[in-house]
C-alpha cells in the first residue's frame, strides 16, 4: 500500500528512475543508504574515552587475548611483536592500535545491481536483516525450525523492503539443509532473489573460501579481486577468545580483500562485567586485538568494528534488549569507533519478547533510535529479530522494516531554505486560521511528513469496521501481499546458469553433513 | 512483582525510608525525578537557531497574535507597548522576549509528601500521567466513556507507578459528572488518592480559582500564597489564537504564584506550516506571546515553556505520533526553550493506535527517548495515552510507566569509578571464563540494570507453560494486581473533613451543567 505516495530520497532526490517506480503497480524502490546530515549523541566524557582506552591496553597487555588451535596466528602475532605464551597472546601498548591504522575509514561494498552499492563508514547507516536464528514465527503457523522455503522468502521480503539496503546473511538457519551445504543455498537465494548486497559464510574457512567463489562467478574473478562484494559477521568469543573457526574464515576475508565485522558478542555481567564501563573497556580490547589481526592477515582490508552488547536478567540469565545498559554501551562504542576511525557496527530491531507485540516493539524502537543516534554504520538485525535472536518473525520483519523509514526522515535533519521556513504560509493563514489547504501545504504535503506503509492512521470507527486489526494482523496481510508481488531482478541467464552449476557441483562433491 | 529488587535511584541512593519500603510486602516507592547526567541532544545549527528567533518575532510584529473577547488582556498588552487593532496584539521586536525574562528559569512544585516535591527546570525532567481523553480503554471492557470511577483508578495507578512523579490532572475525563463539578472530584481525586503533585482545572476561571482554593484547603492558605502547589495545563489555539477561556485560567493561576505549561497545541499541516523549521517559528512566536503575557498577569510567575507537537497523515487527516518530524521539532523546541531560559514541556507516551500493541509501542518509545533526549523538563502524557489522545488506556498506563525506568537509568549516566571500571573483574574471570559467579558480578548485579517489572524474559518454554501470554495480558494483571494492593495515603482527618465539605457546598451551590 502507498508506495506510490510514501516519500523517499530517491523521489525527493527526484530521479526518472524512481519517479517510473512510483508509476508502476509493483514498486521495489529502495531508498539509498543513509547519509546522515544529524550530529551523533556521545554519552562518554573525553576524560571517561580515555580511561577506558588506557584501561583496554592494560588489558591487551597484561591479561591477553586467547587464539587457540591456531599456530599460524601465533606465528603472525610473535613476527608482530606480541608475546606468545601457549595460545595467550599479550600485546605490548598501542601495537594493536597502530596495527588497525591500516583499515581504511571507509569502503565500498559492491551489489550485482550498482544502484545498491553501499558505502559503509563515516556519516553512513547501512540496514541489514536478522541474522541467526534457527526459528522463524508467524501467526498462522506459530514457532517452527526455519527451512530454506523460510529463508527464500526472508530474502524476498527484504528485496521488496524500501528501507533496507542490504539482503543481510544467514536470515534465518535453513535446518532442513544439510550443514555443510546450506551456505551454498543460502548464498545463491542472496544472489538471484535479490540484487542488493549479501554477507559471506562463516561457519568454516572453506564455506568463507565457497563464498568469494561464487561471488566470482557472479561478479567476475577480477572484479572480486579489485573490490569489496561481502561484509561477513566474525564473532568474538568474548571473553577475549578468537577461535579457530571465526579466524580462519576472517583469514579467507581479510586475503580476498572481503569486509568483515569484527565482533564481540556480550551479554553483560556473562561474558563481560556488570557495568558499562568494564564492558566497553572489554569491547575495545576485543576489537583492537581482532582488528589489528584483520591487518595482519591482509594489511587495508576492510573491516568494521563491532559490538553485539546487552544486558542480562540477573534472575533468569536471560539476554535482555532495548534496555538503558545496552543504550549507554553502544553510545559509548560508537565514540570509541569514531577515535578508532573505523567504521561501526551495532544496534538492531533487539527484542527478547516470544511475539511481535508491545514488549517487541518498545525494545526495538529503543535500539533502532539509539542506533541512528549512535554513529552506527552498518546496522545487522535492523527488521525481523525476534525472542532473543532465536526467532525470524515474518510479521516483525514487515513492521520493523517499515520504522526503519523513521531512521531515514529523522537522519536527513531540518531543511532550513525559505520554503522550509514558511513565513509566507504563516502570513497567509494568519490567527485562528488552519494550514490544510494553503498553498505550502499543497506544495509541500507529500514529502513533508514520513508515512507508514503498514501502522493504522484510521478513525475509530472505520478501524473498527474494517475487523479491528492490530499490528501484527496488519503485517501479517503485508507479507502475503509482498510475497504474493514478489518479482525475481532480472540476471544475465548465463550468470544464473553458472550459479546453479555451482552449487550443484559442490553439493555432489561431498555427501551431507548434519554436524 | 519485584519491587524488592528492583534498582531506582532511592535504593542505589541507600536511603533508609527506601530500604524499609523495600522490605515491606506493598512497596509504593517513587523514583525522584530525574535529574540527568547526560547531554541534551541538538539537532539544529546556531544559525539555525537564529533564523527561527528572528522569523518568530517577525511573525509577533508584523502578522501578530489574536487575543479574542478579552478586554483586559488588550490592555495589559496596550500598556506594554503592543499595537493592539480589534483583538490582533502586534508586539515589537524584542518585547515578548524581554517581558518573558521575569519568568523564573526553575521552581518547586510543592506536593503535600514533600518526598514528592519536583523541582522543573534546568537538567530535571519530571514525567506525568496522560491529560484528557474522554474515553477509557481495557481489554475486558474494550473502550467506553470514561466515568470517575475509571478517574480514580489511574489515580491510583499513578500513585502506586514507581517512576512516576507526577499525580497528572484529567487523566480522563469523567464523562459521568456535571461538567461544571467534575473538576472538583478530580481535584478532591487526586489530593486524597495520592499524594504526588498535581495539576488544576483549566477549563472555566472560576474552576481554575475552585483550584487554588482547594489547595488552600490542603497546603494551607499561607503555604500556597507563599508556594507553587500545582502546574497547570493552558493550550494556545493554534495558530496564534489565546482564547479567553484559556488565558482566563492562566491569568488566575499566574496572580496566585501558581505554575503554568503554556503550550500551542499543532498538528503540522493543520495549524502549523508543513515544515519542521515552519512549525518551530510559529510554536516560538506562540510560546514568546504566551509566557509574556502570563509575566504581564504577575512577573515572576512559573511557567513551562510547552510544545505539544505532532504531524499529520494527510490522507486521513489524523494526527500521527511517534514520527521522525515530531522529534525533530521536539528536539528544536528544547533548545529553543533553552535559549529563553525556560522549563520545557514537550513528548509524551504518544500513539495513535487503537489498542496497546506493536503499533502503540513503536510510537511511544521514539517519543518517550526522543523526550528524554530533548531536554524535556516537563513530560505530560508520559503513559497511558492512546489512539491520539481519544482514550486513557489502563493496559498501557502500566506499560509505558514501566518503561519510564528505561529513562531513569538512561539518564543517570555512565559510572567510571574504580568499581565500575572492572578491570580487577576483568582480570580474575581471563580470557575463555564467565562473569556469572564473579565478585563483582555479585556485588553488583541488583543494581546494575534496569529491570522491567512487566515485561517477559522467561524462556520460551516457561512462557508456553504459562499460557504464552502478550504484553498486553501481563499488563491487564499487573493493572487488577495492583488496584488489588492498592492502599490510600494517610492524610490528616481535619484537613480530609475540610477537603470534602469544599467540594459538597461547591456542588450544592449551583445545578448540574453537562455543557
Amino acid at each position: 500500500m502507498a508506495d506510490t505516495t510514501a516519500p523517499s530520497r530517491r523521489t525527493r532526490g527526484g530521479g526518472g528512475a524512481a519517479r517510473r517506480a512510483a508509476r508502476s503497480a509493483v514498486s521495489f524502490e529502495t531508498a539509498r543508504y543513509i547519509e546522515r546530515n544529524i550530529p551523533n549523541y556521545e554519552v562518554l566524557s573525553e576524560e571517561a574515552l580515555e580511561v577506558i582506552e588506557h584501561n583496554a591496553e592494560v588489558i591487551l597487555e597484561e591479561i591477553g587475548v586467547n587464539f587457540p588451535d591456531n599456530p599460524a596466528a601465533l606465528k603472525r602475532w610473535a613476527d608482530a611483536g606480541a608475546d606468545i605464551d601457549g595460545e595467550r597472546v599479550r600485546i605490548p601498548r598501542g601495537l594493536a592500535r597502530q596495527l588497525c591504522a591500516t583499515a581504511p575509514s571507509m569502503y565500498t561494498q559492491h551489489a550485482r545491481n550498482p544502484d545498491r552499492n553501499v558505502v559503509v563508514g563515516g556519516k553512513n547507516l547501512v540496514l541489514a536483516p536478522v541474522y541467526g536464528p534457527p526459528f522463524v514465527r508467524d501467526a498462522e503457523g506459530g514457532r517452527r525450525y526455519a527451512t530454506m522455503e523460510d529463508f527464500r522468502k526472508f530474502v524476498k521480503l527484504g528485496y521488496m523492503s524500501k528501507w533496507l539496503h542490504h539482503s543481510g546473511g544467514t536470515v534465518c538457519e535453513p535446518t532442513d539443509v544439510a550443514v555443510n551445504k546450506r551456505h551454498l543455498d543460502m548464498l545463491h537465494a542472496h544472489m538471484t532473489l535479490s540484487d542488493k548486497p549479501y554477507m559471506g559464510s562463516v561457519t568454516e574457512p572453506s564455506r568463507a573460501r565457497d563464498s568469494v567463489e561464487m561471488s566470482e562467478v557472479l561478479f567476475g574473478k577480477d572484479f572480486v579481486a579489485e573490490n569489496t562484494v561481502m561484509t561477513s559477521l566474525i564473532n568474538i568469543n568474548s571473553p577475549m577468545t578468537f577461535d579457530d573457526v571465526m579466524m580462519g574464515a576472517l583469514e579467507v576475508y581479510a586475503q580476498a580483500g572481503q569486509a568483515c565485522i569484527i565482533s564481540p558478542f556480550i551479554v553483560g555481567g556473562a561474558m563481560a562485567p556488570v557495568s558499562v564501563a568494564g564492558t566497553l573497556t572489554q569491547v575495545m580490547a576485543e576489537v583492537l586485538a581482532g582488528i589489528a589481526y584483520s591487518q595482519l592477515c591482509r594489511a587495508g582490508a576492510p573491516v568494521i568494528m563491532g559490538a553485539f552488547v546487552t544486558s542480562i536478567d540477573m534472575n533468569s540469565g536471560a539476554p535482555t534488549f532495548g534496555t538503558p545498559e545496552a543504550s549507554q554501551i553502544t553510545y559509548g562504542a560508537g565514540q570509541l569507533a569514531r577515535r578508532l576511525g573505523l567504521p561501526f557496527r551495532s544496534a538492531g530491531g533487539f527484542s527478547g519478547s516470544k511475539l511481535p507485540d508491545a514488549q517487541a516493539a518498545y525494545e526495538t524502537s529503543n535500539s533502532l533510535n539509539m542506533g541512528l543516534l549512535s554513529g552506527v554504520n552498518f546496522m545487522l538485525h535492523a527488521c525481523g529479530w525476534l525472542e532473543g535472536g532465536l526467532v525470524s518473525s515474518f510479521e516483525k520483519f514487515v513492521m520493523d522494516a517499515d520504522q526503519l523509514g523513521t531512521l531515514h526522515h529523522m537522519a536527513a535533519g531540518v531543511q532550513m531554505d525559505e520554503e522550509a521556513q514558511a513565513l509566507g504560509a504563516i502570513r497567509e493563514v494568519g490567527p485562528g486560521g488552519h494550514y490544510l489547504g494553503c498553498a505550502h501545504t499543497q506544495a509541500n504535503f507529500k514529502t513533508a511528513f514520513w508515512k507508514s506503509d503498514l501502522l493504522d492512521y484510521k478513525p475509530f470507527e472505520t478501524w473498527s469496521d474494517e475487523g479491528a486489526r492490530d499490528t501484527q494482523t496488519l503485517a501479517t496481510e503485508r507479507v502475503a501481499k509482498m510475497l504474493n508481488d514478489y518479482q525475481e531482478p532480472a540476471m544475465d541467464p548465463a550468470t544464473r546458469e553458472a550459479l546453479d552449476a555451482y552449487v550443484a557441483q559442490k553439493k555432489e562433491a561431498e555427501p551431507d553433513s548434519f554436524m
